[in-house]
């Protein structure tokens, strides 16, 4: 029998491969697989759902990755998903699966994380599953969401000339988890050392308690500002901004000097050897917010401060490239976080 | 630090103990935690949404399951849920995690199942998350329903002296299962021996490809039968009707020789020297409904040769008793599936 690996085709690739002979026959489906999340019709209303796995090893590590920032942290990344096609969160299901060595007290720590977050984000925790596994801890997050008829904002609707925006900062999880490794390796090899976090409160926040951004939803319902598209930055810039192009048939431009890094992402890739602007197109996990919007919703978009224009929709022919501080264009290349 | 083992608890003290402190704020979650599924109301109908989490090794064993019966029978559970509440299964999302040693035609299989039951159920695959496990095939799968605002049947309202019904036939999956291991004990210790599943079709089938009964739910809407009360039949009888009990503050009387025991499960149970009773009274996985209807529904249940009437809700006092076919009464205690 054939054999084919799995990483040959990656998280996308399988997706796709999975789904691409499936056809939706509910008239509720109003929108499938390949976004955020899916859009139910609900006569009147439509809910939006989101599903998250999280597994230890691959997505987290307890070695430096607290209980209660876990908890907190898988809802937060679900939630993200439902703003990230302009509704509101409203429910989540947790199911997790435990091995043995996690007692009891420790998953009080983790829901005391989700329950946090539960408040924060104002959703109802409303079912779930608990189970055993056989090695390491499983988190499954559903999130359900609304949103007003249509209004929901998919990936694929990006037009030519709309500006891309992102919120935030970007760069600094990523910066995060560098320094984690690093500790931990270090710790690995002489448990005697204690981890040195000087001074980066910053970059080690950005992985362990990253927020959705909620607000950025709210400011564009407020200045009614309908962005033409959305999603959330999960895997990295690049990826991300390779998603909205590809689905939406186009390309697009970005400028090195206007993506948004914070001064401490910006000392801390200083101090690692690395390239700061790299770890914003390759880093993921920032849960900040990319979206498009028309040209004449510039003016309102500059009311935000926490909101930065960094390029805009090419046409297709043009390709997806950045020009950098130098002048110099390169091509845009997925290095996002892989799964496989 | 305090380390309490989650086994001290069960699930589903695990779950009474995660969810006793948290309350829900939206006005639209109609029904939390603690029942088959969640209730949503959406302005005029409601979303009723359910998960499960099947972990390797923990709750099938790749062994003799074939891939596509274990895709199946994912969405089945879960559907399963959905009918459990008197609702219609519309939407599900699937989530998988995977160890290198599953290769995408083995995935291919799994997903020929999921989609032979979305076909068969009705229902649309609207999204997921596929990522890599460190150990093992593990599974999320959570159902959206729709079902007419407050016509969904929870758990916790069978009044006094309703009748307690069982779709089909119960203890066939456990029997199943108790095959499985036998034949998987005696190849593990010789594998040239094949393994000898010579006219158990009916046990094998119940424990490999159970199906939803959309066509009881169906049944009682042609009917116009509402039952008190409804769940379904996934930990074993035993532990469903004390959760039925419980949560409606009464007691139950069952009679043993009404349970439906299918004649081929009758054998099997003879065979391998197990009372057949028993396993239909804690063995699980056999997604039969149970459920309560007030007495004047009796001529209308009768309609239906799938469903048996095997005994009724008691006063509280009265505790929860199965009577024997010699006579004897004896208390029921769960000794159902545990995952813990």
């Amino acid at each position: 029998m054939e054999r084919t690996e799995i990483e040959t085709l990656g998280e996308f690739g399988l997706i796709e491969h999975l789904t691409k002979n499936f056809e939706t026959k509910n008239a509720s489906t109003i929108q499938s697989v390949g976004d955020d999340a899916a859009v139910i019709d609900h006569f009147g209303k439509q809910t939006v759902i989101s599903t998250d796995l999280l597994v230890e090893g691959i997505h987290f590590d307890l070695m430096y990755m607290p209980l209660k920032h876990l908890g907190y942290k898988s809802v937060v990344v679900n939630v993200s998903d439902i703003y990230a096609m302009n509704a509101t969160p409203t429910q989540i299901t947790m199911s997790i699966a435990l091995s043995n060595k996690i007692s009891l007290e420790a998953i009080d720590e983790f829901y005391e994380g989700v329950y946090a977050a539960c408040e924060k984000y104002g959703v109802d925790l409303v079912g779930g599953d608990t189970t055993s596994s056989q090695k390491g801890f499983i988190i499954s997050v559903t999130a359900i969401g609304e949103v007003t008829p249509d209004k929901f904002v998919k990936r694929s609707t990006a037009q030519q000339g709309d500006l891309i925006c992102v919120s935030g900062f970007l760069g600094g999880a990523f910066l995060g988890l560098t320094l984690m490794e690093r500790e931990k390796r270090i710790y690995l090899e002489n448990p005697q050392i204690q981890p040195d976090l000087e001074g980066e409160d910053y970059i080690v926040g950005r992985l362990l308690k990253p927020e959705a951004r909620k607000d950025i939803v709210e400011f564009l319902a407020t200045n009614e500002i309908t962005p033409t598209s959305m999603m959330d930055v999960s895997d990295g810039l690049s990826s991300e901004v390779l998603h909205i192009s590809k689905q939406s048939n186009l390309g697009c431009r970005l400028y090195e000097e206007k993506i948004p890094i914070h001064p401490s992402a910006k000392q801390a890739a200083f101090k690692f050897g690395l390239d700061a602007t790299i770890c914003a197109l390759s880093g993921g996990e920032d849960y900040e917010l990319i979206f498009t919007v028309k040209q004449e919703d510039y003016d309102k978009i500059t009311l935000s401060e926490e909101i930065s224009v960094i390029g805009y929709m090419a046409e297709l022919e043009e390709g997806c490239k950045i020009i950098t501080k130098g002048g110099s264009t390169h091509n845009i290349e997925a290095q996002g976080w892989k799964a496989f």
